[in-house]
């Protein structure tokens, strides 16, 4: 097979930018391993004149990215401008009625309009690939659908997003303050135009819909996503829980139960010494567990030119090699309707209470507890100012509803100052 | 495309076993995910009568592996007998003659004699696939092959044998030294028929060698795997080395230089942070640095029924959905020799010398490490018998040539009681 693989790129940013050097330097070794050139016929973005540091002379040029989808001399369609209505929506939806696979980065238009993405590819015989959508540089949509595909997935975790983390982790090394740390994250350009995005857990809540589809079948959920981001996080709970051998992180965990699919993304407590928490600054990772496989873990960068460019040449290179496979592992139409399950799944909480300083204060809260059936395994005060008494609580296994009507009744006592913190501590 | 994959599975140990259950028991899923059933139609292994607490009575039974490689009602040969020769060999090589796929989980046999039978392959188009043959569940030959195929890979590198992981860990959490625990070992199972195998770095040199020809491009080459085993690792060291902040890891390194393909599976410190620092027990990881994606670390089971039968279900499924693609990444014939570089990459080392202890002793070698251009980052004496002085020095970069040179000079100055243990520190 010689016939070129023929690529129209739409958006030409870092990622965009990454890929066409990819693809005009390593022309030979990508012939060599996928048989066959993979060739760039035309790109298309904002601004024509912008200087990006790449020759695009060979390449036609087209200001509207829904007729890049549409030329002939197009066999794939990359998609690399990002958001999930407007040019990047219409010009996918345009490139599969044209009869061209996609390739694309854009998690929020698959978590958005996978299903009828999805469903309008297989009709026409195309594939979609997101490698790049999901944790950057690391192949983890492959891992997921390909590598492990004989297994049942019984959960997918991963911390997704580098801004969190580089937040939460820059806080804890250089003990300051959320807003100061947010401050410095958005001076760097870390964030996003939407702040939002990345710190209240839309994006990394993208990314884990998109994961729990595959591992367990079902229609992209979004809206199913339990969001807690990590505004709320105080220095002081990441100094208690790193006392108590915990890490914060933004952790998504996407599980089939009994009740249905649970998904959330909240800043969770885990331990210390685990892969998930010994992961600093901007990197990603991903936890995937199986009947048969048990656990697998995936580490790299989560964003970046190189590394996003990586995992989009590997979907070109997937195609330029002839794999056809459905968006989401099956077909699009055998894709369950996903059951939302309230997070319910038993786990140990941290509970970071201000009480009264008063005799029975705490008793208060103790038989709050008890009365909820939540054993206690740690308790300690902290502090102490002239009025207040900080108490940290480690639970034993719980479950969230429980622990949601004991932080209800122990607001009736009267004895607490603040509103209390309760983390969940996840289990990896 | 209804028409059922139909697998012949020579070997029912372990791993032919749990491949057994999971197309028997995930025979809708599977067909789900690949679009068309996924059937045995007969098996293979050295005694028909044992007890193998799963039903096999719907499948043909051959005594011959060869037999059960060329009938005519199976389509991908699964070899899970194992060893380089005799068996395994005859019946892979008849599979591919009679144009069958092949998934194998020998690491052995690939290392052997990869290059003639991917060339076999190749020639009557069919396919290869062996994940399981390295770092067990893990995902890590489609990461390499298919995920990162947009990369220059730079650097490969793992923890791929979970009995050396095991023993040396072992070590360190009981403080005992290397035959007590390699008995320990042995006892459990863990070790293979031919200890060597395990202990000797030759099963995950196997491995290494598959790696490297995936990511260079070159043809198998396990004679050119610089091999050291751990036997010689002294509990002493292993304390000494966590004091400095070190584990010690049986680590494989396969990085291509200027001088050529350097591979090397050795006892090597790594920093007590790393990833592959934190490794414990029978845990493989792989490290893969690309020129695009930077580092992806990868970690799962090493070994056992569960994750190995996955890794052979993902190739079994990959066939299934249609993939076909070369062996080691790009058609064998275009493979290139390997030209082997004696490995030389300039690192920090870890020396460990025993000196008498009288006047002049250390001046002597510290002169000798300055005159070979070997610099000491850090240097301490340790303990002190009546007569003789330990000495841990921890270099500067430096190439291995230049420090087996000063070794042999510290030698003739008499000064040294024991041979030195010189361990590289690998950068990580």
């Amino acid at each position: 097979m010689t016939t070129p693989l023929r690529l129209g790129i739409a958006g030409l940013g870092t990622v965009g930018v990454g890929v066409v050097k990819i693809v005009r330097q390593k022309a030979n070794l990508l012939a060599q391993r996928s048989g066959r050139p993979v060739v760039i016929s035309a790109v298309s973005a904002r601004s024509r004149d912008k200087d990006r540091s790449v020759n695009l002379d060979a390449y036609a040029w087209e200001d509207d990215p829904v007729a890049l989808a549409q030329r002939d001399d197009v066999d794939v369609f990359v998609e690399l401008m990002g958001g999930h209505e407007g040019a990047a929506r219409l010009a996918t939806e345009a490139a599969l009625a044209a009869g061209k696979d996609v390739v694309t980065a854009n998690k929020a238009l698959l978590a958005h309009h996978g299903q009828s993405l999805a469903e309008t590819a297989e009709a026409k015989g195309c594939v979609i690939r997101f490698e790049a959508a999901v944790a950057g540089g690391i192949p983890v949509i492959k891992a997921l659908t390909e590598g492990l595909a004989g297994n049942d997935i019984t959960r997918v975790m991963g911390v997704m997003n580098g801004t969190c983390n580089y937040i939460l982790t820059r806080m804890q090394d250089a003990g300051l303050p959320y807003d100061q740390v947010f401050a410095e994250a958005e001076a760097l350009g870390y964030l996003e135009a939407d702040p939002n995005l990345d710190v209240g857990g839309i994006d990394a809540g993208h990314k884990l819909a998109l994961l729990a589809s595959i591992a367990f079948g079902t229609r992209v959920d979004f809206a199913g996503v339990e969001l807690e981001g990590i505004q709320r996080i105080a220095i002081e709970d990441i100094h208690q829980a790193a006392e108590l051998g915990y890490r914060i992180k933004l952790l998504g965990v996407a599980q089939m139960t009994g009740r249905g699919l649970e998904q959330r993304m909240s800043p969770c407590l885990v331990p210390e010494e685990s892969p998930l928490g010994q992961l600093k600054g901007g990197t990603n990772m991903v936890v995937i567990e199986g009947d048969a496989v048990e656990q697998v873990v995936l580490r790299g960068p989560g964003a970046g030119e190189g590394p996003t460019a990586s995992a989009v040449m590997g979907d070109v290179m997937d195609i330029a090699r002839g794999l056809r496979i459905s968006t989401f592992g099956i077909p699009a139409r055998e894709l369950a309707e996903a059951k939302v399950a309230q997070s319910n799944s038993p786990a140990p909480y941290y509970l970071h209470l201000t009480l009264e300083d008063r005799p029975g204060a705490l008793a208060k809260i103790a038989t709050v507890l008890g009365e909820n059936g939540i054993s206690i395994d740690r308790m300690r005060q902290t502090r102490h100012s002239d009025t207040n008494a900080p108490v940290l609580i480690v639970t034993h296994k719980t479950q969230r509803a429980a622990l949601d009507t004991a932080v209800e009744a122990m607001r009736a006592t009267g004895v607490m100052v603040n509103d209390p913190v309760a983390l969940r501590i996840e289990t990896v």
